[in-house]
């Protein structure tokens, strides 16, 4: 059973688009920001990334959602308000607010700079701000955060191109720091060919990699070489694919949901290496231990990553014209594109052009 | 079905205990060693461990044994002979051999001091050597290796006490230091205390952790914390005793073969710590990956470890006085013995007095 939020009303008016239950349909929804903290940054919202988790959230497929329900976490705009201790932004600034918008700040992970890991963390939407009040994503048309959670957009990137990297592309680019995957000469394996492992191949290429993708998918050869710059493809269906490569990679980054089978991928890595993943599937996965001792290899997780990371990774994209492949979209095109999205039906990422086409209701 | 071994005779008379089938039963018998090569060292055995894994291949319970089978890769002794390219050791020096007698010494792994994972890796009995002939283990009167395998015991440990090291200990070991648990102030699981687990126990304490002992035998409290010197234990049954340690080690060696549950220790695990798998199951284990991503946790496993590590890890355990505990038998209780390690009936390793016990046949 899904919870009703009880709306708190701030003082300030803002509009977007939310679900009002666990059809996922989206539609427009007027409701309320907080004022301007002293430590906050008020930014008009230009454009938002659609994460497949925000799909999953608008149908409570977690049965955690809670409506309304205005979903978005690749949010990129232009300040409008800083508070009186904001340090870092100035009116005018092109800034973002990825996944989390608060965390204590006192534990072990928020002193690490891995608010990621607080236990307290607060995400962007469906959850709950440190005042009551729900929050609310990016598919609306304007934010109110903590500075802490804002990171600076760089001038080299364009804000429809830098919204998904801040979910998608910290998300990948942080196991492939922490992993040790980032070194030039390494041989990285990227599975699942979407909004993560799109990026994933570009971030692996950007550090120096090697980058063979995996897929059980035939038609993503092409798209994955030529498109994506990977270097070779794996179709992992064939026993003589996966011979041929068996042993050769330091690291994979698993993006795949799906229930899928890990001995095929534990056996394509080098003795230490490590199998990162990032997909949450529905049911355990049977893991073989007999590979992980004999070759000393790791199954890993990673979640997003830190906002002095995702600072990091935003600046390192614009540095290396690291640029997720994206379709822009107008608001009121959001169900459709949810149906394509459940259909895996778009090359990498929407992003909706917030700015441009979120029309306020009178 | 399990293979016979054909025996190529060697020059050199050598005599043992040996199983003659999967019956696993032990009895004496005569075979031979090769001459010792230029860089060969050869050795009166005096000592010799029994690890769990004897009695898995004495019994073919992994599909690989060849018989007549001579178990034992926690070998010590004196050598007798040198061969005159051997540069590191001279008669009346005490040494040891442990799981390994042969690596292809090219491999990557090899040029890494990580022969344990070269693919060629020899192993010390049931393999079959360079020339073609089997090996046989230290359950004899003989041992002849080469240099690069055989490791030097430190005049501050009892041989008979260092035999155990030489694979328990090194097991242990090697993934306390590869996994960053070997610094003081950290907090260590040890799951099962047999042969492994107690020496788990002693070396993470010797590295300055705090050490808590997870199993699920109530009577194996007083044993772990007065005994072993652990500071604390966990009922891995009694949910209360869990939850008070949740979230609070930064690694967990686990050593236990059977297929048990991972979530619970998962748990117990703080975020960005790894849970170690040095036992192998018949099957394979169920893994929850909701807590891997959550807390960018690691599952990974771990074998043995490398002659320079072994060194290494004998040195330390001599300078911190890291003794295994050992119930020393006769070569003629052999039997019994196994019969007991069956039922886990030993404190914590049976040491074979090979020197004063083994008989030879007329």
């Amino acid at each position: 059973m899904a919870a009703v939020q009880p709306v708190i009303e701030h003082p300030r008016k803002a509009f977007g688009w939310a679900a009002r239950d666990p059809s996922g349909l989206l539609s427009p929804f007027n409701f309320s920001r907080r004022e301007t903290g002293e430590k906050d940054v008020a930014f008009k919202v230009l454009y938002c990334g659609v994460c497949h988790s925000d799909l999953h959230m608008l149908k409570n497929e977690w049965g955690v959602s809670t409506y309304p329900l205005v979903p978005g976490h690749e949010i990129v705009g232009i300040v409008k308000e800083v508070g009186s201790k904001v340090e870092k932004f100035k009116v005018g600034d092109k800034v973002g607010v990825g996944c989390m918008v608060g965390s204590c700040k006192s534990c072990q992970s928020c002193s690490d700079n891995l608010e990621n890991y607080c236990p307290k963390m607060i995400l962007t939407y469906g959850s709950k701000y440190v005042d009551g009040s729900a929050t609310y994503g990016g598919y609306s048309d304007l934010m109110v955060a903590e500075e802490r959670f804002v990171i600076r957009i760089p001038d080299g990137l364009a804000l429809d191109f830098a919204a998904p990297l801040l979910c998608a592309g910290i998300t990948v680019y942080s196991p492939l720091r922490y992993f040790g995957l980032d070194k030039p000469g390494l041989h990285v394996g990227v599975v699942g060919l979407g909004g993560l492992g799109h990026l994933g191949v570009k971030f692996a290429k950007a550090f120096g990699a090697k980058v063979t993708v995996i897929s059980t998918s035939p038609n993503k050869k092409e798209e994955a070489i030529e498109r994506l710059g990977a270097d070779s493809f794996v179709l992992s269906t064939e026993p003589v694919q996966i011979k041929a490569v068996l042993g050769t990679l330091d690291g994979i980054i698993d993006t795949v949901s799906a229930a899928h089978p890990l001995l095929p991928l534990l056996g394509l890595l080098k003795s230490h290496g490590k199998l990162v993943l990032l997909g949450i599937p529905e049911k355990t996965l049977d893991v073989p231990v007999f590979p992980l001792i004999m070759g000393r290899k790791t199954i890993a997780g990673s979640s997003i990553g830190g906002i002095k990371e995702t600072q990091e990774m935003m600046n390192f994209a614009s540095k290396h014209n690291v640029k997720p492949d994206i379709e822009v979209i107008p608001m009121d095109y959001v169900n459709t594109a949810m149906e394509r999205l459940l259909k895996a039906d778009v090359k990498y990422r929407f992003v909706i052009d917030i700015g441009n086409t979120l029309k306020p209701s009178l």
